[in-house]
């Protein structure tokens, strides 16, 4: 149960941190308008950073908060129980639309004083820079291999202090921003698209448009499909 | 005594630095002028990072240089003492005016050559990006759940080197900075805007103009009603 | 054997992030399209970072991936079988060109709308700022002797915790690619330059032009001699 | 003996990374042009990691390279024989000088091509934003108080383990240029100013101007005063 808890929270603080970044970049007035990939890249770095402290501390010592890691954990064998599977990824999905609902109250004044409702659903989930369904499953894939795999590397490594880890994996993700989120916006984590999805399309937004439905299959079959190749990878490999 | 000692001077170091970062890029003429959010974020947390080796150093091993963490940890039990708490509070604030003097000094040349003076207000304490009490408060009460809410698990990992801890707390508010400074400039400590406010309406500033005192009530009431929060958060879920 | 298959991944994975990079940062209607220096120069030292830790994982301890280190080693004596040596380089080469091959299917959508052939080359290879061929040679050369002694000195500090020891070799190239990279784009890495090379010449990549063939010594002769000279003076020095 | 090489080589390696930063924002064609405030603090915070390091490598486990720590370290008695302190001073200087010659190769062609000589001494040594003496010195006392104690109170916290010690020093000066750096680009180094400006003087860089030698004291002055202060504070305080 505490194991429940902790996704939720480290989910619900990925996505204050992480969605919060890009609506600090995005919105009218914020005072972080215009900051750039450099520091939304940095911000979602720290984010998984602080997520996995936080989703430590409340129960959850694996700190998956993210299905495509419960996925291709599961894959690996590091899972048996296909309730625990289900129920990490509903704690997940729980989390992100919770940590949807908080950036919402964050910036609760620069809604309406953003014109662009296309900036407003970029703060709560992705989108892709050109809309090409396989280009962008194949990005999504390619940066999930990478998550994967990274954070195996990371893990295996060993002899790290406890403490460094968090940071370590935040750099892992802060790398995927930076070299591999051109494309579709590194969502790499179906919660972290979908359960924020679900928050813009549910939450009085001031001047909200659509919460682009047609594109949401993509961050969640790219990441499942990515998790599963990588995980496999991992097994061959090691 | 030698905790209070560590307080003023952890504080002072932080407002120098953090007060410092604002000063490169809003004074004219200054060598960072208009280095962007990056410069400011990165700067507050590297600012945090050294004020609590120098709060360590000095005597505090709290090194809570923050009003919301003292309040936080009196109501989680950690201080019992009413004289503790008030003394580091004033400890703090005291510390966070010092701090403001020296960047005043600091940056003597370019007070002058700066016209406005919203910009040399804004070196000194938060202002909020819209004005909109409801939701500054908001803000700021979840930029300080966020705070303790990091602090407590980076904390609770338990097996990180000691010299590392400062690092990852300095971690946490920079991304506090990148992802939750948008709407009010995160003060997320009563004394760190109360001081540096009281400084500037003190110091002969070239041509400074209002001290912005009756927004001054947000980064007070904001910081510890989260604190409370948070702190009441931490007890439930542990 | 498995040391072949950590260089050639973690090569792979050196590429995939740092060739990542430059594709964010230049080609058309990517998320971080003219993220400037500082998003290129990080993302190259979290893609060193990454590629250790995967050579790491893979198989290969000492994590060379490039053939520059594999030769200062060779020369310092820690290789003696020059079928090792040539083993490793040719492992290298093969995962740089590979990771080249997935950073063109990671954005396969922005070649396309990419019009300046010049931008995609300058995704998979390295080009001159100036071309002046004594100068480029003293520019990669000096980097790599930075590269070799730098690696020498993290190394040879000797208790630092394993996991952390990839962060810090990150961290140093992170510091070539800030301070040392104007003048050439800092190869200092022959395979890192080749194996990209070669994937741009084959790749049916839309629009390419030249891949820059008359440049291509540069990056191998100067690496390679600044490896030499970097080993030598390391022996002589410690 | 070791130890004055360690000075000189750290000492080298600090400006080859530092200068070298600047160059690549300054000079004309540079990849790094324009890069901004935090490309140029970053490159002299990670400068200071790898010198470190270097410097520790080579037989100087105090790694000072800097006359302002060696001063303060004689202040506060951790050296007594004068001769040492004075044959530290000049391996510093003349490790500065050599790390100016060497990015002066390193950046060759870009010296014909960049047109404004400031650029090109602003490249090896420091300038005032605002000329302003008294300001000037101000902000070089303060600057090196901050990284003295700052110094002390890292070195102080312990159980670091030692490899993390010049990324954490490094952490400090990247502190120092973010937030201190901006009214006369933060020498606190009285060997990393005067070093290069010999270098600027001597060297035959094409179309340079003249070397600023009458605001050459400032950065010898302040930052000696400020290590007394300093190791005053650092005394008194602990």
């Amino acid at each position: 149960m505490h194991a429940f808890i902790g996704e939720f929270f480290g989910s619900m603080t990925l996505i204050l941190f992480g969605d919060g970044v890009v609506a600090n970049v995005l919105l009218q007035r914020s005072k972080g308008k215009d900051g750039g990939w450099m520091v939304i890249a940095t911000g979602w770095g720290l984010a998984v950073m602080v997520a996995v402290f936080v989703a430590n501390a409340m129960g959850s010592p694996g700190a998956d908060i993210n299905p495509a890691v419960t996925v291709a954990k599961w894959v690996m064998g590091m899972y048996t129980d296909p309730a625990v599977v289900g129920g990490f990824i509903l704690a997940q999905i729980a989390g992100c639309f919770a940590g949807g609902v908080l950036v919402w109250l964050m910036y609760l004044p620069h809604w309406k004083v953003t014109d662009d409702p296309g900036l407003k659903q970029a703060v709560f989930c992705t989108a892709p820079a050109i809309n090409h369904p396989v280009g962008n499953i194949i990005s999504e894939v390619i940066g999930t291999i990478a998550l994967i795999v990274g954070i195996g590397a990371i893990v295996s490594a060993g002899d790290i202090a406890g403490g460094m880890l968090p940071f370590l994996v935040g750099g892992l993700v802060w790398a995927i921003g930076l070299s591999l989120g051109g494309p579709t916006g590194y969502a790499i984590n179906p919660a972290r698209d979908l359960g924020p999805r679900l928050a813009h399309a549910i939450l009085p937004i001031a001047g909200k448009g659509a919460s682009g439905w047609g594109y949401a299959w993509v961050p969640i079959v790219g990441p499942v499909l990515g998790a599963c190749i990588g995980a496999y990878m991992w097994m061959q490999l090691m």
